[in-house]
């Protein structure tokens, strides 16, 4: 169990690139690397060289094949995305977000960041499993972040914010949910929502389901509460009780 | 004249490295940067292509023969090293050192970070012509911070110090519920939970209303999404379709 971010890189492409974002994360103390459909599969043998030492990580990390698998254990996700996209998400810069996660990790939550390939950034879809975004404020006119560096800049906030210690929220209780909680009730809403021709026309079914998911997301239930809503959905699609 | 450090590359050794250091640069707005004495000479081909766009600050970059001649018009030099040197000088952590360059900028002095060769670093000589010391805490344990990388947290910290001016949501258009909203979506979904006897035993009524509610209010829903949650619980109540 680790105390610190996970960091998940989502569909990776080149191995130079997860060596070199291995070596920024270890130079500040982070380790834990998993890795979503790597383009080039993995092990890759072009990471080693440029992980300058930080081999460890690479064979530590563990490799799912959704973004969904990666996140099922954490309860707070952060997708590093620098493009303005069309949802509703709470955004930090990279202070914020660590801070944010410096209390989730004091309270025992499992924490990431995701970050995206390196043409094309996260997907819409891969935003959705994330609960906030977090973007660096770089030059408008210049914006040539690459992956290591990105990845270099969320590391060293979580290095300087080391020795602050936060205090945990008053009157949070319940444990938050864990995204399997989460992706549960998503699932069995959607799947009684299938059923009975909800996402028409089908066309917008990605869009809907999109939209849908960062509701969910955007509401932060903590599992009691997405055990309450499973009970209230497994309850509202059955037939009335005097039919 | 400029109002921001100027970035002095002192004996750098490949034209790739000086290219990857302008693109950190521009990434944060900085621009100026100055070569004291580079092994392959100036201009090196082999810049250009890593510069991913930051060309023109290889074209305007100012080539000197010695660290003196490079900081010669400058008022407050940092020296950026790792390595504790047995000298008296102060030492800063990025952010301290952006601090004061800052400082030194706001009273219209011209100021400058230097950064040693990618192998060795800064030598003893080097050293004694600045002013101060900025050192990155990394990991002391792995501390593999490449030339480009720590002119990143340099010129981060300096955006940083800057003002950094992102809007707090992405997306966020729409005006939250207003209570009487909320109050409808719950009304919607309590009537057809109690059509179909989700409220029992009858003595825990109240309480299991006061949770939904407190769910639903805690939820922080804007307007759209109670619109579309409406259009979940219509959609859900009906039969399947293949009924």
């Amino acid at each position: 169990m680790t105390n610190q971010p996970v960091i998940i890189l989502v569909r990776p492409q080149l191995g130079e690139n997860i060596g070199k974002s291995a070596r920024a994360m270890l130079n500040f103390g982070l380790t834990e690397i998993r890795l979503v459909a790597p383009r080039d599969g993995w092990p890759n043998p072009d990471a080693g060289p440029s992980a300058a030492g930080a081999d460890q990580l690479l064979d530590d990390a563990q490799v799912f094949n959704t973004v969904d698998e990666a996140v099922n254990d954490l309860s707070i996700v952060y997708a590093a995305t620098v493009r303005p996209r069309d949802m509703v998400k709470s955004v930090e810069v990279p202070e914020g977000a660590i801070k944010d996660l410096k209390k989730g990790v004091a309270s025992g939550k499992k924490v990431g960041i995701m970050f995206g390939p390196e043409r094309s950034g996260l997907s819409n879809d891969d935003i959705t499993s994330a609960d906030k975004i977090v973007t660096v404020p770089v030059n408008p006119e210049f914006c040539s972040l690459n992956l290591a560096q990105a990845i270099i800049l969320m590391a060293y906030e979580w290095h300087k914010a080391g020795g602050i210690n936060i205090p945990s929220e008053i009157g949070q209780i319940n444990e938050p949910a864990t995204k399997q909680e989460l992706q549960s009730l998503i699932s069995h809403v959607e799947d009684e929502l299938q059923f009975r021709d909800y996402f028409r026309p089908k066309a917008r079914e990605p869009k809907m389901r999109q939209t849908l998911r960062n509701l969910w997301q955007s509401a932060g239930f903590d599992s009691q509460q997405i055990r309450t809503l499973r009970g209230v959905f497994r309850q509202i699609t059955r037939p009335k009780s005097d039919d």
